[in-house]
């Protein structure tokens, strides 16, 4: 219940229970939360409060107004494992969305000398840049920036041709499979919350600025570096998870 | 050199070359760049292309304008490797930058549901709330909303005072070495990107729904919970890399 003599404001308090809700499965995903008027009486509280209260919900992702239609509660965001390597349909598809793969944009570019450094180039080579987008039922969730030495990155292309033959959902990771000589054994990985720029903004469709988990990796076969893909996922789209150890002396 | 005959825009060329300066170390972190004017002349381009040139490297992260002095290298992001746990003076320290921890608040309050199931608590019970702010230099550069069950929560909140009043810059796994009974073993973690709501973008000194790294922990010794944490890292400020192998089957 909600009650006025606490130091919680009343719209926080009718927030929480409205987190409560959803939490405990009691309001599921894309449900029509009550209109703002029927909120009020339920809980007694004004419509000020009731719209300060969903307005909270909104910013922390528990619900999404749309506009002349009503406040519907969001679906969870997408969660992925750490520590193992799921590929990028299964992850999907455990959280009930349909997985499908764009491929926006496969070319041979020149190396410039960040990525020479990091592919371990001997000078600016030609390298394959393959970008792919992500989706989620119909919402794109991830874009991927990825860059191959030439000879990997030509046989990445045509494993990445046969996946969207079969319409067939895929990251980069998923091609390795298809593939004999090159097989990634480690990654370096840094993980970091950027702002949409315009060209991703629009990849992803959202808002510039829009909050993104930018996620580089440098995949090793043994100590040669095969692969570096720059992900951005969106902020409200995507979670990873990880269980570790700690030490404390 | 730019070329005028290249597929990229001559303001992604300028752009590109004081990325390369900047990670060459050729340009220092907080020093200023030529003036706009100067920038024209050397590499022979208009002061639109410079402006343009400055705008994508400021969005990137690469710089900062300061109205009416001109345009400064950044500091790159911390970073913080995932697998050791580095206490959070010497994390911030080994970037050159002074830590120092800001007690915002510390109180007891009741739990609700969600936390109760977290902290495994049988009922709504008492809990303690300690809330930090963590700088790097003057800025801040993560904020901290930690939970303890009470017991613990007392003695967190006294190792917590000492430090303060030590002066000595830490987070709440630091305080863990001067509490004899109490050692977390494992976590579990959850990265994601996150908007600013008013409340962090008002601690974190950024602009409402500015990018933010939020990392949800949940400590635990053997297995019971013993602190729930929520972690909000400025997008500009803090990276976190990590090295883990892979299986492609």
């Amino acid at each position: 219940m909600l009650t006025r003599n606490s130091s919680k404001p009343l719209y926080e308090q009718l927030k929480d229970m409205i987190e409560l809700k959803i939490n405990s499965g009691e309001c599921k995903p894309d449900e029509q939360l009550p209109s703002e008027r029927e909120l009020g009486e339920i809980y007694n509280v004004s419509r000020i409060t009731v719209r300060q209260a969903l307005a909270l919900a909104e910013q922390e992702g528990l619900v999404s107004k749309v506009h002349g239609v009503g406040t519907f509660v969001n679906r969870p965001k997408i969660e992925q494992e750490l520590k193992t390597i799921a590929d990028f349909q299964s992850t999907v598809t455990q959280h009930g969305l349909i997985a499908s793969t764009e491929m926006i944009e496969t070319s041979v570019v020149m190396s410039d000398v960040k990525l020479s450094k990091i592919l371990n180039l001997r000078g600016l080579e030609k390298v394959l840049n393959l970008k792919l987008l992500g989706y989620g039922n119909d919402s794109p969730i991830v874009y991927y920036n990825t860059y191959f030495p030439f000879e990997l990155g030509q046989e990445m292309k045509n494993v990445a041709l046969e996946y969207m033959e079969k319409e067939q959902p895929f990251s980069t990771l998923d091609l390795y499979k298809n593939i004999e000589t090159f097989k990634p054994t480690h990654v370096e990985q840094t993980f970091e919350a950027s702002a949409a720029t315009n060209d991703l903004a629009e990849k992803l469709q959202v808002d510039l600025n829009y909050p993104l988990l930018e996620i580089t990796s440098i995949l090793y076969q043994d100590q040669i570096p095969i692969e570096y893909k720059e992900a951005y996922y969106r902020g409200d789209k995507y979670r990873f998870f990880t269980t570790r150890n700690i030490h404390i002396s």
